[in-house]
């Protein structure tokens, strides 16, 4: 086994240049969870294993007491109009542990793309703001001048200096490494508060990317999870507030 | 010397394929004790020993003043009756220190597997509770479905969701790794408290394990020392209870 | 992609035997400061970026919106007047994470140099102090002995046994690693309280550096800078002071 | 460069199967200082240098202002007398950072040893008692259980299970690699309370090694060592007691 290997699963498909998108796990999952979104409701078609050192050395366990190897997943999709496009899907358990490790599985995952003549791809991702957001804004970043005009049409915004740190994991390295490549990039980063998973800010990243494949995507699951998390957040919060009374009243008493 | 070597101890053993079964050290070193007490029991040969360069850099040293340099070790033991398998016995002092020395150790046990035709494999472990436990139960997972109702028909539990976390290290890694090249694995995991070694999980665990491998192993060594770790165990609560009480004491007197 | 990789964004310049100066990131960001500084007034040109698979993986976000892999980048001056020597610029946005990554890094750099018929190099950081400066002095060590007089000419300054931990990074490595490849190397370490980027001790390096290389730099903007630096640096002092007086208030009341 | 590179400084030495000596850095610095010390008075002579991607990115500043690569360091001595025998010496500034860097530095050192035809070798090291000593001892651990009872008529100790941790580094790598190639290697540990570099112990080391190897060494300069250690251990223990004494007068008054 190499560093990363790839094991096709189903016969390589025939696609016309597709577009990747990634989304793998982040701050509040943003765009893993938008990845899977996809992969569900377009009924996209898994048909490669991506196995890496660099992750960690786990089984999980399936509900069927069966186990599965950490690792992460191309998916595909193929276009059913004439102005849509041909989609490769990647997501997965982990991204590589390690700095060198990340650099590795890119360029795999890039491997793939040009054997595939991808020219153009989207990372999603989240942007931790540490705050309650009332309605989440999609950042972006691309790799060419030309890609930011067309990105604030969808309603992405750019914003100076923002993220500040940059964009760390495959999602910014897809972009920075895949430009050597000749491939465009773009990033499109949901804000979320970070704390949990985020799948309102996963549906924000959705509308947008809806817009740029020409893809209608029903995002109702994704709203009743987002409520889910609202409510769990919700309870969480009361439990907080309850222990906070709970030792103000023993100051009193005390 | 490669970042993992061989070393034949002895001539390379004619089986007729093998099962493996692997106990390396972990929580509560369950998978360890079982694997040893079954060497013993049976007189298993020992034929090789690994040496990884993700182990420590480090020697034990023996009773005679001799030094070991650590290790993992296969033993071998043929089959006495019709009914018996030829084993593969590993056990050792480490698993790898880093995820990719995990990965690259596993891969080394599985080429050796294969010289020796290796189909089916058993690992063994432990399922840390964090609390005492009455009786330990036996979890497992398998790496077919198959094998499930099997494995349920020897008493081994399947509950959903459990471990959560999967299983990590080599106990994992030769079931997911191994299923890509075609073997069967079956993880055993015993329950325990965690905290101190347990022979009673391992005990637990090997009662199972006899049914399949048909083989009669005499536990009573392995209950002798579940004794003496219960003994400490109590010792160690008692001191406890001692210090809790002084506390106490000395807060009445204060 | 290797584990460092070199990519011409312009034709490789033709340079005569010219000399080496890098700046990488440290403490007070001295040299970096300083080198940068170097390229901006003598207009230097890049030719060459370096990635590693030891930086983090990570892209930074440029003002217009578009993303930047981290890197490394080479720039060449070419020698205006007869006093002058063909200069080699090295700068970038990181060191290597690891230790092996930093020699790999810092032997990718020398094969660079030796390809240019580079003979002498200087590498410029900053030496930590932990209190504040009048006017930081800079410290120097070489790879031969026969400069510790030539450097002492300059201005620059020996401490026996300082610093005291040697010199750690890429500036220290270049020397160390140039010197068996046969190549004379200096470092100037300005004095920095270390705690802020410290462009007053990177114009220190610059005013001995630029006697050597015989080339007149306008050192205005760093002054400006340093004004920056200092006035940030009491606004933070001011605001400690009162948080200091708000307690002492605090206690009084108490 | 590779991971580990030799260079030699002067002609490779012609040595007639020699005894290998190690002295590398580690708990109380014993090693180091038993081995610098028979190289200063057998003035033994330098003739390779290794160095290694595994230690720090670093130079050391000489007295007279040059730098110095960190490495490990070969020096050889021939015999001059019947009953002795030609030596390698090996010391250096550091060991391996990480363990596969360390069982790389080992396997590099011992492919040296067999260019020289070394059939047995020494390793000194300390062993941290963590309370003062009157006198110490020095345990002992050795890949022949033959050379047990020789060793025991040296005045080396043999402890059960001591010490319990094995021996970590170089100086146990040395002897589990070592014996692998045929090499017979024995350990000497010299008690140290491991607080303070400890001249005493590499002192009690050394003693053992001369009758093995039949060289007289003067060990006042060692002694000289010991006594301005002990002369700074009790100045940091009376500096203790000071501040010990301040803190109940304080008490006392409040």
């Amino acid at each position: 086994m190499d560093f990363v290997s790839v094991r096709y699963v189903s016969k390589k498909p025939k696609l016309s240049k597709p577009i990747l998108i990634e989304g793998l796990p982040g701050i509040g999952n943003v765009g893993k969870l938008a990845v899977e979104h996809l992969i569900d409701t377009t009924k996209a078609k898994k048909f490669a294993e991506l196995y890496c050192k660099d992750f960690p050395p786990q089984v999980f366990i399936n509900t069927d007491g069966t186990v599965k190897l950490v690792n992460n997943e191309f998916y595909y999709w193929k276009a059913k109009k004439r102005n849509q496009r041909d989609l490769l899907l990647l997501t997965g358990d982990y991204q590589g542990l390690s700095s060198a490790g990340q650099y590795e599985l890119v360029e795999k995952i890039l491997d793939i793309c040009e054997e595939f003549d991808v020219k153009e791809l989207y990372t999603l991702g989240g942007y931790g703001l540490g705050h309650e957001i009332e309605k989440p804004k999609v950042l972006c970043a691309t790799t060419d001048k030309s890609l930011v005009k067309t990105m604030k049409k969808y309603g992405a915004i750019f914003k100076k200096n923002e993220p500040g740190g940059g964009i760390v994991g495959a999602s910014g390295l897809l972009l920075g490494l895949g430009e050597i490549r000749g491939i465009q990039g773009t990033c499109f980063m949901g804000e979320t508060p970070g704390y949990l998973v985020d799948p309102n800010s996963a549906k924000a990243v959705l509308q947008i990317l809806m817009k740029i494949i020409n893809v209608k995507i029903n995002l109702s699951a994704l709203e009743k999870k987002a409520k889910e998390i609202e409510y769990i957040a919700h309870q969480l919060k009361e439990m907080e507030n309850i222990s906070k009374d709970k030792t103000e009243e023993l100051k009193y008493i005390g």
